[in-house]
């Protein structure tokens, strides 16, 4: 294989020119890592919601296009910058769009994963050394070097990405990496949130609000953590078949008739549950699971991304009754240092994650699996490039 | 010493009449206590601004009158009711209006000081056994027996009070009464909102929103825990001054014109503290103490009584900046359980009380006391009954 260290490489990307445009196949150049930087050869992606609003430019702030999104993705080393020491060419890795820098007063406190300078920024379309984009574009109208846009640290919807090191995560070689792509967010994320924000405790009872991949995740930490009661919540009655699978004990439409969510999740647990997890991104629905946690010690965790200038649906002297709120970004894994031992957790079985790839397509088909996240019948559809 | 035992006591007790009407002085006839109660010689009481809320019947809801009010005292065991087993004749205690039954779901778990039987209800104005009061009055037309409501469980503007044991601590013999009745509720629910809820760390950052008794015990808890700053947000100036005693470093004065509130801490504190605790009930600078906090980490403790419907004034986003926000009732004690041990390192002085008692007047000036604590010049005036 030709040596492309210090290349451009020009390879296939998948490019938005245009909110809500179908994505279309182009020959990009990718230039070479800069300094701290890292560049991958792409070998599997997957779409995730944020790549979804994205997409649709929902957020007008955020649009900048044309753009490469993709954030959920594996792959290996093909180059490496300057002073790069933690990877070489060949090693196994993964993007995180929440990246860890290691050198930032955040990165060196305990109790946080943010990242001053790695953080998620949708707003971002640049790397941070230069302000410049790796990805451009040769028009066709004579031969203008277009610059093609970041997004989220990652860009994984192309053959090749560059990444600041900070956004890169060497995991073991024996890995999976096609199952490996699904910890650079949604699973991560769900499990994450079980594991380390709520520390879901052997016997405790839990409900999730929404059952996409994230809250899925959620039930599979979950399950993982010996809860003895994973109340599942979601208005598409076939994600309580494959919620099963991830521990999913006891499921409540809300569409069903009946008392709101928080008195029928309370009858069934003497109370309240222990934990409860808000993967939508729905007002009403926080206040649902808020509510549907045990007075004294309930504790909420909130995932899902409100869009919505709507306030925290909460009194005050709510909080009074002992209950919880916070939020939680990447299920609180500081990626770099705790992604390598919870893949290797993942190999060992303690999270099974057969269950959460529902559908894979040739990276040519992306226009399709994203109908069929629109659509709900995926969970996570893998692209292979 | 005549054995009231079993008998009816007749004696003083500071009656409201009506909202916002003066304290009357009765003879009032306090009947003994009835299984799992306790009658209690009140020696010291003082008053919070939950008994000034109340008072004033500022919640329409929670008006009933006549009524005796406080809940901040210290006294002595009259006699027990039957099967009570931890407290005897002669003992030393204090009242606590969130009580500890025990048994409930909410006592056996470790996580919550909440109590399901004996937990603070404004609205209770009878015991639990038989949904009577223990407090009655021989009116002047004619003897009618007319009965007086409790209130918080506690009822200490009496000479004598019945209240359930659950709500009764006993304390070391040798502590000092005068001073413990500042454990009864405001030294307590600051300092335990450091060390209990907010778990200050030494060498950590804290703000404090509001300087009355619960502030500076918060500022106290935080010194006793060698946090490095201690800011003091309070429009009175002379707090400012009280507040060095507590161990308060840096002043802010929301009146002195400048930046935002979280503005200026942050710049003092690079990047914001730790921990912030909000004592006043104010929405707007509930707020500003949130955002007071650092990214990443930050706690923000809520002490203060939010009386108006606005609901939080935080957007659910804001939670993924990694800002936690809790309620805290009572310090987070579990008062028969941990106020014995609080009490006996206040007397090695872990936690220094004297600064808190600005004031002391004899019981029959309770209007007085009541003064002082409206025009925000005492801290705890303490009553001699």
């Amino acid at each position: 294989m030709e040596n492309t260290t210090g290349k451009v490489i020009t390879c296939k990307a998948a490019v938005v020119w245009g909110p809500g445009e179908p994505f279309v196949m182009e020959q990009v150049q990718v230039d070479p890592p800069q300094k701290l930087e890292v560049r991958i050869k792409i070998l599997f992606t997957s779409i995730c919601h944020t790549d979804l609003s994205a997409w649709k430019g929902e957020n007008e702030a955020q649009r900048a296009f044309p753009r490469i999104l993709g954030h959920e993705a594996a792959g290996i080393v093909e180059s490496v910058g300057e002073d790069v020491r933690d990877m070489k060419e060949g090693d196994h890795v993964i993007p995180i769009f929440n990246g860890e820098c290691g050198d930032c007063i955040c990165c060196k406190h305990q109790k946080t994963n943010s990242c001053n300078n790695f953080g998620v920024n949708p707003m971002k379309t640049v790397m941070n050394s230069d302000g410049k984009t790796r990805f451009s574009i040769i028009t066709k109208d004579g031969g203008y070097k277009k610059p093609i846009y970041h997004f989220l640290n990652t860009s994984t919807f192309s053959q090749y990405t560059v990444l600041d090191s900070a956004c890169v995560v060497k995991i073991d070689s024996e890995a999976p990496l096609k199952k490996m792509t699904l910890l650079s967010c949604g699973v991560s994320t769900g499990v994450g949130a079980a594991w380390n924000i709520a520390n879901v405790q052997p016997g405790s009872t839990v409900a999730i609000f929404g059952l996409g991949a994230v809250g899925l995740a959620v039930a599979e930490g979950s399950r993982a953590r010996e809860a003895s009661k994973i109340i599942g919540v979601d208005i598409n009655p076939n994600k309580f078949i494959k919620g099963q699978a991830m521990g999913i004990t006891d499921f409540i439409n809300p569409s069903d008739p009946g008392k709101p969510l928080h008195e029928r999740i309370r009858e069934i647990t003497e109370g309240g549950v222990d934990y409860s997890f808000e993967c939508i991104g729905n007002s009403d629905i926080l206040r649902e699971a808020f509510l549907s946690t045990h007075e004294g010690w309930g504790f909420t965790v909130v995932l899902g991304i409100h869009a919505t200038p709507k306030m925290l649906p909460l009194h005050p002297m709510e909080l009074f009754n002992g209950r919880g709120i916070i939020g939680s970004v990447f299920g609180g894994f500081k990626g770099k240092s705790q992604l390598p031992r919870f893949a290797k957790e993942c190999m060992r079985g303690v999270v099974d994650l057969d269950e959460f790839i529902t559908h894979e397509l040739p990276f040519e088909k992306i226009n399709d699996a994203f109908q069929l996240l629109v659509e709900g019948q995926s969970l996570r559809c893998v692209l292979h490039l």
